[in-house]
């Protein structure tokens, strides 16, 4: 039997969206158990199957105005994010899924469960959902703001393993982000890291992806600096939502636009699905010693259904210990 | 009377593009003439109405496949790309508008017109679509690689005077793209930046921009290092052109959305002229002596027109001159 941990208090929506997801994905998979770490008092009303579910009582939510992500780790740890992480580090639960802040979850992801020794930095990993319906990875977009060419190395190595094992990909290709396709393109730590990727091992490197490709991207992984990452991430979604916005008022603006609604709602409808990450889950942690999955902030229980979903195929996938051996065994060769 | 060189031989579409384009600029403006540098052979047989027009004839067109723009610049004298270039730096014409490939044009501009002293570096300036209809300006968006905060302060002052004089904004106010809203966030160089742009005076600075608010931008410019307004700029390109393919894809899937599609045919085209970059011109060049605006490569006649607008307010606007009148005299205040 899988266990998932589940912060149940965490995320804009809390338990409203937490107590359906859990139930959503406990019909999906016959062999999970859930612990919700939350309100029970909150929890209990809206928990109407209650088959494979159990709660961990707990009032306190991750301080969502502290800024300092460390002393926010170090001052809630009877908070329901902490105390799922607690439990995951102790072997309670296999994986942890919360829609708590971002940058709280990586650091008490690295705090609590601590990383891998083979992974000198922990990853932010977003499924982009792409033109050709073939969903891509795109890391780091947020937990570092600065790296050398090594790390990308790693993430590349764990990118590989998790599209081939969780997204099934059979012989996945990895791209970096560039301002340019050529080789000689970008900065120094753009060059370096160009040719590092291009000689390493145990991954297809096929060059730079430019950002205007990431939604018809060539390459399956795209690698990136967590700061650029998190610059090409949030562009793509800032106009994704706000070409949705504009096209809905520009319908809206007419009678002719309201009755063509009528006919074409569907085909509207598959487009908004195509755009859409609810289907796809959250973004994975990578680098940590268990699988851990952020949800988005504002997911309904749908979404967080498809984010626990994500992770128990993390789990099956033995997801870890197929990143640890796909790294070279250094010390290993040491004692030989 | 204002004098615009044109390169005619540059763009996806040459002088299919160009010579309609500089018509439609000519019968936009009363005071201006255009010299078209091109192919006459190609030119004339497209020049319907030639009043205010003289053409200076070269075959030679930069070369597209030259990966190395100062070599390519400097192989490519005869190019109506250069000639234009020289034109201006002999005061044969105020100022040029090209659709040639950015990075030479960054680089002609930079080795024949020549940088203000005022300027320790150039930038690629294009006008966002905004969704409030006001234009916005981001900059630099690739002519470099790397920046220093004082840069930063120098685009920052620039475009401030080119919002007010050319787009006509009263107060202009600056933001600076980082992947947060707060001080701390970023790199060294964000956090440096911040500070320095903070207390820079002749500017209003408002904080950090994300990039999910370009398209819904609370300030009035947006600097960043070049390359992570590369970055921005693509992702959001890339995002915008794809989410169109998408849904005139789905709109095409079934005869209920193409019944819908002759309802909301106006809204639709209303939807995509708000999108579209044909309206407004082109990136502008800012830092060398002379107004330089950059096409798009694909524009069409329509768009090239709007370029050449563009340049011609920026000329009249008198630009260059209050730019250097905005920046502090350090040789003037020495010899008091």
């Amino acid at each position: 039997m899988i266990k998932i941990g589940v912060d149940a208090n965490g995320g804009d929506k809390g338990v409203e969206a937490t107590v359906p997801g859990a139930m959503r994905a406990i019909s999906m998979f016959k062999d999970i158990e859930i612990v919700l770490f939350g309100d029970e008092n909150k929890i209990k009303p809206l928990l109407t199957k209650s088959e494979r579910i159990s709660i961990v009582h707990t009032t306190e939510t991750m301080d969502m105005g502290e800024k300092d992500p460390i002393r926010a780790v170090r001052n809630n740890k009877n908070s329901s994010l902490c105390m799922a992480m607690y439990a995951a580090k102790n072997g309670e639960v296999d994986a942890v899924v919360t829609s708590g802040p971002t940058q709280c979850v990586v650091m008490a992801a690295h705090l609590i469960i601590r990383r891998l020794k083979e992974m000198e930095r922990v990853a932010l990993c977003p499924i982009l959902p792409n033109f050709d319906g073939q969903p891509r990875l795109l890391l780091d977009v947020g937990a570092n703001v600065e790296l050398k060419p090594e790390h990308l190395g790693q993430f590349a190595v764990f990118a590989t393993v998790a599209a081939k094992e969780v997204l099934g990909i059979k012989d996945p290709t990895v791209g970096m982000l560039n301002i340019g396709s050529e080789p000689g393109k970008g900065r120094e730590f753009d060059k370096e890291s160009y040719y590092y990727l291009k000689d390493l091992p145990n991954i297809k490197f096929c060059g730079n992806v430019e950002p205007d490709e990431l939604c018809n991207c060539p390459t399956n992984i795209v690698v990136s600096d967590g700061y650029s990452g998190n610059i090409a991430m949030k562009s793509l979604e800032g106009t994704a939502k706000n070409m949705a916005r504009m096209l809905k008022q520009e319908i809206k603006a007419s009678l002719g636009g309201k009755i063509g609604y009528l006919f074409m709602k569907k085909n509207l409808k598959r487009f908004a699905k195509r755009m859409d990450t609810k289907e796809v889950g959250g973004a994975m942690i990578f680098g940590i010693g268990k699988p851990v999955v952020k949800a988005h902030g504002n997911s309904d229980g749908y979404a967080f259904g498809s984010a626990i979903k994500q992770v128990v195929q993390m789990v099956k996938a033995d997801l870890i210990n197929k990143v640890v051996m796909a790294f070279p065994k250094e010390e290993e060769n040491k004692n030989e």
